[in-house]
């Protein structure tokens, strides 16, 4: 089955409301979580526990500041993968530093979302990051 | 003033059909059109008649089978231009190919949405397109 969402988070907090957020919407059912940027990269390029993995995600939300490696590179790495060139990876952090974004769209992100601070407004943004990228976006196995 | 949208789409009822959903949602005021793909390249890399513009819209919606050039190649030359590798584009084609699909991401599009056939469900998807895309999504300038 393909996982719909691979969340990757460090915060216990911030991860703890983007599940509850995500499934609240009652059609995300498939999600997985990474909680630092190696372990992203070990999903996504099927390396180590995740070699037997047959598909992508349909999603990736990425947070910024992770451990070991952070987003910016798990989003380069991803990125020099041709057959990952197509994987959605949307960053969803706390910094609204232009510089952050410039550097993650240009990295190759499709898209930046600032992470809201309380968890309502959070909840509406997950709506509509999943509303477009679950429900509206095509890919090519679709 | 920014540009809210690019519109890139040759066929008339088509065009209709997308200005007046994109209206409709009553906060996309600032909306261009390009009528092929040439006119959209000279318009998002400043040549001719668009030489003096100062800024990228926040978002193409891009068709795919246009005159002169077609919506892949103008992907691929605006990805080649360093300045607007994060430009949204958005490609709303009535195809459904994989192929379509695969290349079109692989070139660069942040997304790819079937263009929906009657009326009502094209302004329901420009609703999700544009609150993701043009109230949710980040870009450096924001």
């Amino acid at each position: 089955m393909t996982v719909d969402v691979l969340v990757v988070e460090d915060n216990p907090a911030d991860l703890e409301f983007t599940l509850r957020g995500l499934h609240a919407l009652g059609y995300v059912t498939e999600i997985d979580v990474a909680r630092d940027g190696e372990e992203a990269l070990d999903y996504l390029l099927r390396r180590g526990d995740h070699q037997h993995r047959k598909s992508s995600p349909r999603l990736v939300l990425l947070d910024l500041k992770l451990p070991r490696i952070d987003g910016l590179e798990v989003v380069r790495t991803v990125r020099r993968e041709p057959h990952l060139a197509i994987v959605p990876i949307v960053v969803l952090s706390s910094s609204k530093e232009p510089k952050d974004v410039q550097d993650c769209l240009a990295a190759g992100a499709n898209g930046y979302v600032v992470k809201p601070v309380d968890y309502q407004s959070l909840r509406e943004a997950l709506a509509h990051v999943a509303e477009y990228w679950l429900r509206l976006n095509r890919l090519p196995g679709d």
